[in-house]
């Protein structure tokens, strides 16, 4: 038996649509990872009359309602006020908070107005939750009678999330009546399509039950998040590892990587950091996409010296140094022109391996040749390796799976090689 | 007096976080910009009983209840059933639709079965939208005796919003009693944080009325809009352009762009475009994002021929021919090295102008400097300007605003010049 949970967002600027709701996205994960099921969403505006009622209609229907928004400063910051009147409680001062407020108005030798001081009131009663990246605390309440928590968190995802890691898991999950664990694994999966991915592997998700299998949405890539149930983590483990096993025997070299947050980038610049090798890159089409993404990576450079944008024949031909005839004789968008473009910058650059990619991002095709016509070559050493894609999307869609392909086809040769 | 409404999206994959509800951010932002205003939004799984408890509570306290999601073809799809169940009215089949799902199986030379025919099912009386990319058509239908209107919609972005901007929206306007028509004029601003422009404007946001100030969060941008009602477009424009000449009477030098979507990167393109001018760049610690910020706008190859990610020391000296001592005589962080980069990339790639990025993004200090540390060197034609800026922020916030100060700065520059 598990707790009851519903997600309300406050704040009249979700519902003009100036902001998407991702709080309740993010919440909505990290509280089904804990084994908490949410049963609803809502969002409502900075207005008393209407908070009161929504909460009034979801303190029947949930246990757990963790309402996000309205802690500030202002006039229409009015969560805290609303909750302490329903459970008929004061707002009393959080001295830890109150401090915290005017140590940072003293330090920038702004006075603290009456405003922030409001930042600092909790309803009494509350186990307070810090808030390490802003002003106005976190609480969690309960109302004895209905037995319903009142989780209040702060609106911004930069104070909220940390908030929610830090302190407000820990503390829901104490409040959960079982000892079971649930831990899951993150495979991540490049080259295959969700639908082609789901085709194979309907066998495993209908006889599934502990672990589970669910496919996770991302740019262009496919996640399977496998979760079990258990006593212990090794428990747990335990029982999702045929599961990964069979997932690797089937699809063994479209995965490229396990874990929660995994990205391309990172796995290429970790697998170059262990060999002791570097990359550069000559970057047509994507413009200078790929550089930025693997630069992305803190600690790059160990790996990565730079590149080269040769977005127009004159920098294929003047900063590479490719010979204007190879240019005009196979056009910038061939085979011949991207190996130029993989050997060039790797011998201008000194760098173990390089990459480059030439293309037609669109909206209007370049040469005769088609949006979405895209070349990349790789150079391994002394070796090249070209290939053709047929890229389909808008411009921006294009340059993401040019730039994605790229770095994924490098692992997959870096690791071919051994 | 406006219609009052409230969206509630349906489907389980939303309340286990594997998607983010964007489509009520969307359809919120369309509601508000024809005066449809939104009270609620909320969120529901596929489940019978939930979702009909969650209408029949909406119906009490709004007029226009917009649903998105569980129009599909599976058993998990529920809404037509609920709604027309609650109407107390059949589903009927839609000949058009049918026959487009007909087609569309035909043509891929499948079988269409039982549960694909359900897509064409509408609740009987409805007014039907057509879905232009996808398979399940939206609808709107009425609860006479409450004087409710129920819209449904599919789930899917890419089929909700062209379905919502070419037959939604031109319904749900006829229903609106007045002819009163909303018109909004954006502004962009950069290089004033959202709290000091706020501040400076609180006398306008206190005497708002017709026309309101909204300020509009963007990636370290800000942005107001501007928004009138009145009986026709050139009316709101006139009542609009008081409170835009004032607006760049405090604040002209941070405003950048006008209208909806402006992007510093797409106002810098067409700027240079329109002078018959070209640009390059040398980044450093922006590792190749201005690059791609630049080449994401359709048609930069116009201004953009390429330029080097010169991201150590021997990419600078190698690559745009620094010399090694003036590189370490000054540090590759510095007013010198910004400059010479600028003047070298500009010689290499021979543009009219060019930008350069050299600085700290992190995560550790470099050279003895602290993160966040960046210098960013302008030349035109033949004068170089350069300045150090101090960003805050993790690797990626100091990295975005490097590459957005970068343009922003120039455009300035440009602009100055005439």
């Amino acid at each position: 038996m598990g707790m009851k949970a519903e997600i309300i967002a406050v704040g009249t600027e979700l519902l003009l649509g100036q902001i998407a709701n991702t709080n309740a996205q993010f919440l909505s994960q990290k509280l089904s990872e804990v084994g908490i099921d949410v049963f609803y969403h809502s969002a409502v505006g900075d207005n008393r009359n209407r908070i009161r009622e929504v909460l009034q209609w979801a303190r029947q229907r949930s246990d757990l309602l963790i309402l996000t928004g309205g802690l500030g400063p202002t006039e229409d910051d009015l969560t805290k006020d609303v909750v302490a009147e329903m459970l008929g409680r004061p707002l009393v001062e959080h001295p830890p908070s109150l401090e915290k407020i005017a140590t940072f108005f003293s330090q920038r030798g702004v006075a603290m107005t009456e405003n922030n001081r409001k930042q600092a009131l909790v309803v009494d009663g509350s186990h307070v939750f810090e808030n390490r990246f802003g002003l106005a605390p976190g609480m969690a309440v309960q109302d004895p009678g209905r037995n319903v928590w009142y989780v209040l968190l702060p609106g911004p995802p930069k104070e909220m999330k940390p908030m929610v890691e830090m302190f407000v898991l820990p503390f829901l999950t104490s409040l959960l009546p079982s000892t079971q664990i649930i831990h899951s694994k993150v495979l991540h999966f490049y080259g295959i399509g969700e639908s082609m991915l789901e085709d194979q592997i309907t066998d495993l998700i209908r006889r599934q039950n502990n672990p589970t299998i669910a496919p996770l949405a991302g740019e262009r890539e496919v996640k399977l998040r496998l979760t079990a149930k258990a006593a212990s983590r090794q428990e747990a483990e335990r029982l999702i590892q045929p599961l990964v096993d069979e997932l690797y025997r089937r699809f063994g070299k479209y995965i490229y990587a396990e874990g929660e947050n995994a990205r391309l980038e990172q796995v290429l610049v970790d697998e170059l950091r262990r060999r002791g090798e570097t990359v550069t890159v000559a970057e047509s089409c994507t413009g200078g996409r790929l550089s930025g993404t693997l630069t992305s990576v803190a600690g790059s450079s160990d790996v990565f010296p730079g590149g080269v944008v040769s977005y127009s024949l004159a920098t294929k031909r003047d900063v590479l140094g490719i010979p204007q005839s190879l240019l005009e004789q196979y056009g910038t968008v061939s085979r011949q022109t991207a190996e130029a473009m993989a050997e060039h910058v790797q011998r201008l650059c000194r760098t173990t391996h390089s990459m480059a990619v030439t293309g037609v991002a669109g909206p209007n095709e370049l040469e005769g040749k088609p949006v979405g016509l895209v070349w990349i070559a790789w150079r391994l050493g002394g070796k090249t390796h070209a290939r053709e894609y047929r890229f389909a999307g808008d411009r921006r869609a294009i340059q993401v799976l040019a730039v994605k392909t790229a770095m994924f086809k490098l692992i997959q040769l870096l690791r071919e090689k051994g």
